[in-house]
């Protein structure tokens, strides 16, 4: 009998642990996209069972030698750089406890449920009776995780989606962001105002919209037989990277948000089927993390998908799909995805108030945390933010306001701020890319994508964990993260 | 802090299992009918490790110990029917080494998916090539088994499906079966002869043969919030209690099947939506064995289904979604679903014949486990027994012959004697409630199934695993399985 490396005994363990997740992950698409209401009890129960099992194998007294006694043996550098993600993870399991995990899986699952049908009903008070358990619960991981890491509370949590990022960045540059951005967005309204948008006149089938959507996603590069397009309350990209399951929504009114939902999805799911499949089964072999994976969405909708080059390329499959209309012209389509209108919902916004949305978040969700405001507060602290940056009132409708997301009734705190890093990490990808390939635009209108994919799959897809976000996004564009592309972006799309 | 009393612990463990249960139920369901084919070989794996972890939470060394202490405890009657189904999981698992398991687990689902293309490719050799290690490990399985609890090797894989029973008493009936069937196909054949049966013109849109399926399902008193129906190549009832998946598979020149396909699984589905709540997590809230579940789908697709009372109560919804035609009035329904008509396909066999499919099938794969003959030997010996029983010849119809059923794919050897099973208790059943009901068929034509539904729920769906499989019948019908009701039936419905 030979006795396995301290390694191959930790990459075995992380394999089963990579099964255990893809069943989680293909049990939470079901629950959000097939499964029946009367079946969310034993699912929320199986998936807490599942999570605690996981949490178990991440947690068990001999990983902390084994984690040590790997360190010391020869690795080739792939292999180190797993080891670094495997440590990482078993630090992050190892300082909560189990019963905390377990609880806070059932509460976040309970409130999630039930706020598909409450934010239809606009019922916050609804709402909020199941969420105070899981900011309770959130509030108690985020003090634990920062006691044992001696950083602030919502940094700890922050630190799931985005490892190495603190609040304090985070707030600088948003802090900068606020001071150019309600200009900006003042000046493109004025500019915008004498325009003329056609609006598409509905209503657009379902089946016909799919229709479209599919054909989008093929243009994009998606595998489906490795992946579905499916319908749920909020759009996301989930399962696995060998089965990458993206949902959308339809409304028959209005097309366009749907569509660039899926160019969005899509973008997401090109980065889960373009990871190494060598290293699938690994840490190392998955997404770096949620700011990169936002930033592989936000290359797909907003570098490439609102882009007039784009807007040319699928102006043909709107019309073979929706039917022929003055609306669908390339370049009334490229004004309707590029008009700026301060609005409700976050995942509606257009690129330029995203921002707005976003910092709201989260600056609501670093104080609901930190313990300097309560679920209560929320509601109003909404209203009085919205109202300041996008002068939009969202006085009692929760439904558009604090209900609209999904991240906050599963205790996902600390999420928000990858959407704008994304953004920012997407602007400054594509202006490496047009250093390397000045005519890009003309490529994309002749609908040669492929300069855009091979740099994405090269420089981030293919790398999967291998270096950490600081040194993988220098590598890909020869600086560290620098916002001044993105303002850059933003002020050649329009004002340019 | 209490001590949990071994009952109590061992109930946990069981709650654990049930969720572990689920797990891979919906993992299998999605496989089934929502995975693209990439995604294959991850879910196969994910798969196989649930299945180890199961076995490995049922053989746990301490567990021996706590069952019998909790066989001293203080139990309830329920407790103690839950007890003695505890100690038969453990029995089952405890006989198995886990890596036996793990590989057949593997192979199975490897020859399953393959499987699903070799069937309509025709591809007997392809499939042998996966086959051949499905046979081989589910040998050794039964010889374990076997060895461990003295009956035959066959008879040990049966007991999962259908605890109690032996090979023996399955062939005692089968070869009386095998006595009077032959001539009764024949006698009914001639007197169909005579008969005048429209065929139904197609083409039928599979979405409004769906649309009549749910409305169905719905007379059936399928409950939605607990359940969906979905597409896959081989129909089945899956998911869980709580959310219960049954499957059909649609040809738009003939909706006959199909729709009968589904009041069978329907049939299933209620089953298990009627299995007694508070006992669901427990082996004891779970359905009996496979040849009660059989009885519960062929209570519903013969008895039920097929009978004139309730073709005439679905003629109108048959004209509502597939339009007007002579063919659907409930007379030539009734003539339809009664017809008799030796043919290749089990699933589509009508139900006079369908039992020779079942004899022939336990003659086959009662020999391959016993390795009498080999995997290569089955297309040779399935052409002989189809000639002999139903004088059908089916050489060289792979797809239409041995490869036409799931079951074999996965290593569910022991399975197929539970269909004539059900159907001979299904007739037991209906002869009870006739005696109770002796208007059960007017009831039924106009429209009120609740006599059925309700003495179904009282002696069968209710009662989960309380009793052993004979004990359940007799307080059921009064008395132990009795073949002669099915033969009765079968004469009164096709000679009548």
């Amino acid at each position: 009998m030979t006795t396995l490396s301290a390694y191959s005994a930790l990459a075995e363990r992380f394999t089963r642990l990579y099964r255990y997740h893809h069943l989680h992950a293909i049990a939470s698409w079901d629950q959000a996209t097939m499964m029946p209401a009367k079946g969310n009890e034993a699912r929320a129960a199986a998936l807490a069972e599942l999570q605690v099992l996981i949490h178990r194998t991440l947690t068990e007294p001999g990983l902390a030698g084994q984690i040590a006694a790997a360190e010391d043996e020869p690795l080739d550098d792939m292999e180190r750089a797993n080891l670094r993600e495997i440590r990482r993870s078993w630090e992050q399991a190892n300082l909560l406890p189990e019963a905390l995990v377990e609880a806070k899986a059932l509460a976040g699952s309970r409130c999630e449920h039930a706020w598909r049908t409450q934010r239809p009903a606009n019922d916050w008070p609804g709402f909020l009776a199941n969420f105070r358990e899981v900011v309770r619960l959130s509030r108690e991981e985020a003090q634990r995780l920062a006691e044992a890491t001696g950083v602030r509370p919502y940094d700890a949590l922050m630190d799931k989606f985005e490892p190495g990022m603190s609040s304090a960045e985070i707030e600088r540059v948003f802090e900068e962001v606020k001071g150019w951005l309600p200009g900006l967005i003042r000046q493109v309204r004025e500019r915008q105002e004498g325009e003329t948008v056609l609006a598409p006149a509905g209503p657009f089938a379902v089946e016909r919209q799919r229709a479209l959507g599919l054909d989008v996603m093929k243009l994009l590069g998606f595998d489906f037989d490795g992946g579905r397009l499916d319908v749920s309350v909020h759009p996301f990209c989930g399962g696995v990277a060998e089965d990458v399951r993206i949902t959308t929504r339809y409304r028959e009114d209005d097309f366009v948000q749907s569509l660039m939902g899926i160019v969005h999805e899509t973008g997401h799911a090109r980065y889960e089927q373009g990871l190494p499949r060598d290293w699938l089964s690994q840490p190392v072999g998955q997404a770096r993390s949620m700011g990169i994976h936002e930033s592989q969405s936000l290359s797909f909708e907003m570098q490439l998908g609102r882009s007039p080059a784009f807007l040319e390329l699928i102006a043909p499959l709107v019309r073979r799909h929706l039917g022929e209309q003055e609306a669908f012209s390339s370049a009334n389509l490229a004004r309707l995805y590029t008009r700026v209108q301060p609005g409700f919902i976050r995942v509606d916004a257009d690129e330029l108030t995203y921002p707005a949305h976003i910092i709201l978040r989260f600056e609501i969700e670093r104080a609901l945390i930190e313990g300097e405001i309560e679920a209560e507060d929320i509601p109003a602290l909404w209203d009085e933010k919205m109202q300041a940056y996008l002068g939009v009132d969202t006085r009692g409708n929760f439904r558009d306001g604090c209900l609209q997301d999904i991240h906050w009734t599963d205790g996902s705190f600390g999420y928000f701020p990858s959407y704008t890093l994304g953004a920012m990490y997407a602007a400054q990808y594509f202006a490496a890319l047009r250093r390397q390939q000045p005519d890009l635009d003309a490529q994309i209108a002749a609908g040669n994508l492929a300069p855009v994919f091979d740099w994405l799959d090269r420089h981030i897809w293919s790398q999967g964990s291998r270096w950490e976000t600081g040194e993988l996004v220098e590598r890909a564009t020869g600086e560290a993260l620098n916002p001044a592309y993105f303002r850059a972006h933003l002020e050649r799309r329009y004002l340019g």
